[in-house]
């Protein structure tokens, strides 16, 4: 017993004391141009970036037959086995901005502990932030900073406490007596709450644009984008196949409980709680890929509450259009029939997609992009150069979507 | 081209709409006794809880030869192959509270997608939640609820922008007029800014006090424990033992510039910022273990600015008393050696540990609780019965140590 105490002892304070000087202080060696990446956790030395976008990974797997990496746009490669057990890879130059990834260990689909986590694909997954030569708009600057809050709501449609983030601009605590417009703001499948401020950086993107004087200063609520009413059983899908009537059903219980949550828990939560302008004019929505869809839903389907409306990478959506055309007479409750009523309801209707992204993404955004055109929908309709399914089109997005917002 | 676009189209669809109805609609699968434990990932089936405290930890890694669970206070153990390429294991009971845990895939440390991810180890970690019958008082429960927010404070001392976290209890924002006492609560080694909040769930157990009117209202601020200086070079610890004298004075600059930062960053600028009782008897620090150690000396060096100390298993420790016992007349600048001034200067000196912690670092507590003893400091010293050098035991520090100051 006292040996395995011992054993103990010395354990716990080889992470206590070993780690912080070992990695916190010691580390940062750099290797010709590559370097530690941003997202990495501090005194972690890989990932590394160089300038060109390359990404060197390292993993520890002595006994391991295959190690493979996956970044999660392209197709798994395999790492090499060094000498002393870790495997390692340089990857051809990516993109910039934030990339997921995982290794898969013998089979096994696991994280790389050099990385901060993210949640993304519906686990905390590692990533790796490629700078983008001369673009600061979403980095931490010396300006004013808006605050980022966790808050706990009560939920009756749900039965329960739900967590969301909120972003409050820079001078809400010292003007008193302003009241500010609110946006909310959706992360994609597979993600949570936390994604617009971990992945997306929108507090420092809003942060710089206000310094700039580029946007309106206004809140931002980041809800977590899956519900469950109340004493609902989960269905059970056992060998239902993706896109079977079953899970479309499933899926459109959630879309509705999620809806009525935003409408009857989290909007009243915080126009009670926080100094909102609490009516259409002064109330936005967006969101990404699956939060796209969701932003369409709730938006057209109240626009009572909501007059601006953005669709990153996502809007009319599997649920609602599957692949066909968008018929402005009867679809959404017919509310693109009438262009002028719709132009005088809604101020603004954002689309955006990247340039690379899947085909049949793409496809669906530009035939949405095409009906509107053709119903004469007032909207924008953006393209991020070179950008995929990931989070710099998404970052683009809010850039251009939040100076268009209460304007 | 276009197959791969297709296929990425379907891994990423894949993404969005499985996971949001096979894991979240579709989970909560019991298995007997067993339920999915409250630290997973939304969906995940596993680990799973029972009645007991017994785990049950599932992994998928069909073409490895070996996995091994390590939860970090006990061995290792084997994991079984199950013919589906999974591999599993049931725990004996374990105590209740959080627990650290990895798995090692063929030699490789990886953490576990079912979990939520938990910065300890200097990395994100998988952890457990193990319930206490009985214990509500770190849950969320039906009560005001204070916020938690981020903060990032320019600090000339290291040279940069630094996260932590900050507790304002309710009514901060309601009660204008009204200031209040804060309390600085420190991480472990290893750990981050976060803990407190993710593992320590320090919000509920204050919300939850201050609904019993246990303890006074008070604003907490949580920072990230590592600090070095602007400028400062890292050493370079290659080929230097543990223990060793470069390691320990590489050690000492650390806590230095964090001490540093805390007094000459950290406390204007929560001061300037929030509504602080901006003085020496509305200030409290503590910390857990590295924590503890950092508590003491920040406070101890800065009596003008502290008059509340907490140490959870942590306190003089390695760098300033070693193995030795504390001697009043000379350690800490003296400031134990007149029982009478400190007990008028210092409203608590508070030590905790908990029962089964490893030998050593209960030693050291008691050594110096019976120090002080003996030089007639009054002090509390707590023991948290059946709980190791982990969670429980800094939960229940924290729930005894906050009704205790500033009254």
């Amino acid at each position: 017993m006292k040996n395995i105490r011992m054993i103990r002892f010395y354990t716990a304070w080889s992470a206590v004391l070993a780690l912080a000087v070992f990695t916190v202080l010691g580390y940062a060696q750099d290797v010709g141009d590559f370097r530690p990446a941003s997202t990495n956790v501090w005194g972690a030395e890989y990932p590394r970036v160089d300038g060109q976008g390359r990404v060197q990974l390292r993993v520890k797997a002595p006994d391991a037959v295959k190690v493979r990496v996956n970044f999660w746009s392209n197709p798994k490669a395999d790492m090499q086995k060094q000498a002393d057990g870790f495997w390692t890879i340089t990857t051809p130059p990516l993109a910039p901005g934030l990339h997921y990834y995982n290794f898969v260990i013998d089979g096994a689909d696991v994280s790389d502990t050099g990385s901060q986590s993210f949640f993304g694909g519906g686990r905390y997954a590692s990533a790796v932030e490629v700078p983008e030569p001369g673009s600061t708009y979403y980095s931490i600057q010396d300006v004013p900073h808006g605050q980022v809050r966790e808050i706990w709501y009560p939920s009756k449609v749900t039965g329960g406490w739900r967590h969301a983030l909120i972003y409050l601009p820079p001078g809400y605590e010292s003007q008193t007596r302003q009241r500010f417009p609110v946006l909310y703001l959706q992360h994609g499948g597979g993600e949570d709450e936390t994604g617009w401020i971990r992945q997306g950086r929108a507090n420092f993107i809003l942060d710089n644009l206000l310094a700039e004087r580029k946007c309106k200063p206004m809140i931002v609520v980041m809800a977590y984008g899956y519900a469950r009413r109340a004493g609902q059983t989960p269905p059970d899908l056992t060998g239902r196949p993706f896109g079977s009537p079953e899970m479309l059903k499933a899926m459109q219980e959630m879309a509705a409980a999620f809806e009525d949550d935003v409408t009857q828990a989290l909007i009243p939560f915080i126009d009670k709680n926080y100094r909102t302008l609490a009516d259409r004019d002064h109330r936005a929505m967006a969101g990404l890929s699956m939060g796209g869809m969701q932003t369409f839903q709730i938006t057209l389907n109240h626009l009572d509450l909501f007059s601006y409306i953005g669709g990153f990478s996502g809007a009319g959506g599997m649920l609602v259009l599957g692949d066909r055309k968008l018929d402005p007479k009867t679809d959404y409750n017919g509310v693109f029939a009438d262009s002028a009523a719709f132009a005088k309801k809604v101020h603004l209707l954002w689309l955006g997609v990247g340039t690379v992204e899947p085909e049949r993404m793409r496809a669906g955004l530009l035939r949405l992009h095409t009906a509107l055109t053709e119903a004469n929908i007032r909207h924008v309709f953006y393209e991020s150069p070179g950008t995929d399914h990931e989070w710099q089109t998404w970052r683009r997005d809010l850039k251009d979507f939040a100076p268009r917002l209460f304007q």
